[in-house]
């Protein structure tokens, strides 16, 4: 067998949604300071997980790569968006993601506020964009962008981001709200992510929901192995203030499982991930080896 | 002639409006309180002019108004959610408006912005969903939907937004500034309002262009009869905190232009798009009193 560098092949893709995104994203005479703060947000240093699982998933069906990249940048700058309005003063308050000062820390609250609001206004200009995305038929459009609408409002990411900042651990029934704000606020775009990669790949309905079960499983881990780097790292490893979620009472798996609860949780996730998908063989290697890469992972 | 009612024509619209927005946003155990501050700003009072533009300038190219509906209720969220994320104390600092305290003052800063994002994202679900949406083609919802987005981003409304908070009248060029201001802040949605009529009606590129033209023409004229409105209009009657543009040092049009050249400017644009539109006779006549409405209204 082949020995995979997981983390070349993240580069890899990685790359190609830099590219695209600093082509696609450009100010106007009149627009300058708001473009250049979604451009700020947009190039912090995201690892471009969700692209790299779309590029991934697609993958197993088919090979017209290209086609894929401007869905996996309208993903990653919906999910940038979720980033700057959840950081937030009237949320989560967060002076630095991945090292560097939040949105609003360099523009400003309101600028920060319609960055993310155009930054998830662009997500769909992207994906509905026919001179863009030539090869993709009009239904597929379709597809992508309903879908993705579905996974990220109000009961989907933004339901999830409203369950976390209101609901706290002190709580009744807080551990029960824990599988739902999880499920939503990660778990249902990384799904998407996922399923989208078969949407494109013109997959039956069978795979779509093989991938989307993948997707949500890898999703549910990615947050509670979140929740213990909050505890666990330092500062200067994850890049932005940590044990925030505790001073802010927040509802997360290690307050509630412990450290190693949550571990076992996530390890168990994953695993039901893998056997999902290891129907399609060689071609789900991307998809696993990125699975390992999320337990694993320390920032 | 007959005698057209305009105010009755626009209650007869808005309560189809009302009525399917009052079935479509409605919570799940989880995200009470989140819904609940949408439906609060969606149902604040809004007179609906857009989706009374929308469903006329349909009218002249096709009758089957219940196909428009949810693409007029689409347009009414995305313009509700830029009222939320406008009024935020990060931004205008409004307190109240349409007589009633904004959504910020009620549910939190946090639980509106979340309400801006979700209203947004929402607008676009319903645009694009094909089980609601059963009598457009697909190509007619990605044409719908893509042209909403590109005209709302940040080089639509968001970009108006942008300069609206971000220049001032002390500024040299303010007067520059003005027109790009008006017309994106507020023109470029009620152009596609009047296009996306024709879109759902099958018009040529050329009716779809007239359209647009009305459109923008009224937009403009709208927004100056807004900031005319903002300087004379007792609290009472305008339902928001007025004299805000002034205190906010906002770029208006009477601040350049005076009261009596504004109202000039607002009656020579609402000339011009009448004219546009005459040559579609008796069935323009709607957008024809709308046009009139607008330059007549108190509030």
């Amino acid at each position: 067998m082949r020995i995979f560098n997981i983390e070349a092949y993240i580069s890899y893709w990685a790359k190609k949604v830099n590219t695209f995104l600093d082509g696609y994203l450009y100010p106007d005479e009149t627009n300058k300071a708001l473009v250049e703060s979604m451009r700020y947000s947009v190039f912090a240093g995201g690892k471009r997980i969700r692209p790299v699982i779309i590029y991934s998933a697609y993958g197993i069906f088919d090979s017209n790569f290209e086609k894929a990249t401007p869905f996996a940048c309208a993903v990653e700058m919906l999910h940038t968006y979720s980033l700057i309005h959840d950081d937030l003063p009237a949320m989560d308050n967060d002076n630095f993601r991945r090292g560097k000062p939040t949105n609003h820390r360099v523009y400003g609250e309101a600028v920060a506020v319609l960055a993310g609001d155009a930054l998830l206004t662009k997500a769909f200009e992207l994906m509905l964009d026919r001179k863009v995305n030539v090869e993709a038929e009009p239904e597929v459009l379709l597809d992508a962008a309903y879908n993705l609408a579905a996974a990220t409002g109000e009961s989907g990411m933004i339901g999830g981001q409203y369950l976390d900042i209101s609901k706290n651990k002190e709580e009744e029934n807080a551990p029960l709200f824990l599988e739902v704000i999880h499920y939503r606020k990660t778990a249902k775009l990384i799904a998407y992510s996922a399923e989208l990669g078969a949407i494109l790949g013109y997959a039956t309905s069978m795979d779509r929901e093989n991938l989307r079960y993948y997707g949500e499983k890898i999703g549910y881990a990615f947050q509670i192995v979140d929740d213990i780097l909050d505890i666990e790292a330092v500062d200067k490893e994850l890049g932005k203030d940590t044990g925030r979620d505790k001073s802010l009472n927040k509802i997360t798996y290690p307050a509630f499982y412990g450290v190693e609860g949550s571990r076992k949780r996530a390890s168990s996730l994953i695993e039901e991930a893998i056997d999902k998908i290891s129907l399609y063989g060689e071609a789900a290697t991307p998809l696993i080896e990125i699975a390992k890469y999320i337990i694993n992972r320390s920032k």
